[in-house]
């Protein structure tokens, strides 16, 4: 099969692989309906994370199950699923408490790699959740964003305590930022506001439900939030992007008392202490326990109430993935989706 | 009157000044009926904080109020008062949400000085809470523990989502860490640890409500922490220190989806922002808001229910103040009382 690879920073490849065999007996392997890129595979493209050997991309999936190992029992081939880009077994105390993510026995997907013809699931009965039925074609794009960045964007705006009544600040607006304001409004957020300075993102947030657009960053940011807000502050910010600069306006955009869901991957930041006792802001992030929310999203969209796919503006065949990553990491895309 | 102040780290001298009058029509004067020392006052009094001419010392009282201003409604001449360590307007929508000690008025009482014969109170009718009547001599410390190291501790135990079934591990065995396994206690925990090297602390951390000690501090007490929890962490971690690496074993001892509250004043701490993302906990901290929960533990105090001023053991004269901070500087005292 085909599979992309990472040779170094910006030297993406698509090669012939073996196809993957179950391993476990609690895998499953599937033949992807799609796949694509996310936000986070630009950091070692960007060389900000190194590449020490080829390594295999992707984490997102959506697919039909061609096999099961001896061990899984809910899961059946000929399934449409959709997974959590961390695999997790689903039994343990952790992942019943809530945070699949933070399973003792989780398997970051992008160690599989799912930028591929096929994949091997681990822990297919606590990561997969099957549709309820074969998808028409135009759902694929929203029940592949379940995957990850909707899922993600989700957590965050569930992190940050997004609710009736709140005003909603989020920070970022790649696909993950975007899709916090669509879960901050299906939350029933009464004010959305969107921190973006690029129209065409502009115009998704408001689509996503949006209410207010502040393109100021840093202080100034932090300034124009508290100025919308009785100068008090969001009562919930969603972090989507992992930089300092962007922690401090999550945390300076929020009221005492309030909450702060980052959910971007957190690169060289450093948080003061004395900031953070005197900001008195509820800190929850860490990567989405997406398979929390699955069965609830996959139902949004099933029945067409959400429609997430609209993040993936590019969509190029398997075998244009350097370009895909090239068009993510210029801008010139939101998100880029790849057809297997 | 007679005052406390700090002139220079380690020169505590107790003066003569003027009393206190009104000044703002929102505030009240009181006569204290004690006054005691704080574990955060010797931040400056070790040094820690920079003192630069002489500072009126403490945040903690209860007495009688003497005189209100014009504008003051529920707070009379008479009455029997606790009130919060952070004077706060009360009605502010900072306030009204729980979070008083981030009000956009708060005066911090330690810029005003308690540990004197009489104090002036900023906003008391948001800030005191009147007792139902003149107090049992015996319950004055109890009442004065309320004012801030039992609110802080309780405070700590709320934030770390201390609760029925739930797991709370302690660090920090000063008056606040020891006041926290008292609060997790009350509300409910099925099991506390308490993190303590101290025999006398260890003795009242277990009267208070702990089931577990554990002596082992930094990696090896969140190594402990850990074996105690099945591998997983606590629940609920109360951090009541301040320091960088009782935050980290705080964090460290917590399971993923777990809550820290942190009441420790943070001193030269910093979090890095990829530690916090993959330890998934939830975090909030800060001073605590005490004026939130003071009906309550007035209640509880009341009632005989509990027993939070156990943690003075040294009783001094007003006068004696500088013994009071040397012996809780050198950990020969947990908490010092001042009879004025």
């Amino acid at each position: 099969m085909r599979a992309t690879f990472l040779h170094a920073p910006g030297d993406v490849r698509v090669e012939e692989i073996d196809d993957p065999k179950i391993i476990e007996p609690t895998d499953a392997i599937i033949r992807l309906a799609a796949a694509c890129v996310c936000g986070s595979d630009l950091w070692p493209y960007r060389g900000v994370e190194s590449v020490d050997e080829p390594m295999p991309m992707g984490h997102e999936y959506v697919g039909v199950v061609e096999e099961v190992g001896g061990e899984v029992t809910t899961i059946k081939p000929g399934q449409f699923v959709v997974g959590s880009f961390v695999a997790s077994d689903g039994t343990c105390e952790i992942c019943r408490s809530g945070y699949p993510s933070s399973c003792a026995h989780r398997v970051f997907m992008s160690q599989v790699g799912t930028q591929s013809e096929r994949a091997r699931i681990p822990w297919a009965d606590g990561t997969l959740v099957a549709t309820p039925g074969t998808p028409e074609p135009d759902l694929i794009p929203s029940l592949l964003a379940a995957s990850d960045v909707l899922g993600t964007g989700w957590f965050g705006a569930v992190a940050a305590d997004a609710g009736p009544g709140k005003t909603v600040a989020v920070v970022g607006d790649g696909a993950v930022g975007l899709l916090a304001v669509l879960a901050a409004k299906q939350l029933g957020a009464e004010r959305i506001i969107a921190m973006s300075r690029h129209e065409a993102r502009q115009k998704l947030a408001r689509e996503f439900g949006a209410t207010d657009i502040v393109t100021e960053r840093g202080d100034e940011g932090v300034a124009r939030i508290k100025e919308l807000t009785g100068g008090l502050g969001a009562h919930s910010v969603v972090e989507a992007v992992g930089t300092q600069e962007s922690m401090h306006q999550a945390i300076g955009s929020t009221r005492a008392g309030g909450h702060v869901g980052f959910v971007g991957v957190s690169h060289d930041v450093s948080l003061s202490g004395e900031d953070l006792f005197f900001s008195q802001v509820n800190l929850l992030g860490g990567p989405a326990p997406v398979r929390r929310f699955l069965p609830e999203l996959i139902d949004l969209i099933w029945q067409r109430k959400i429609d997430p796919g609209k993040v993936f503006d590019l969509a190029l065949p398997l075998d244009q993935a350097a370009e895909a990553y090239k068009a993510m990491d210029e801008r010139r895309a939101i998100k880029a989706l790849l057809r297997v």
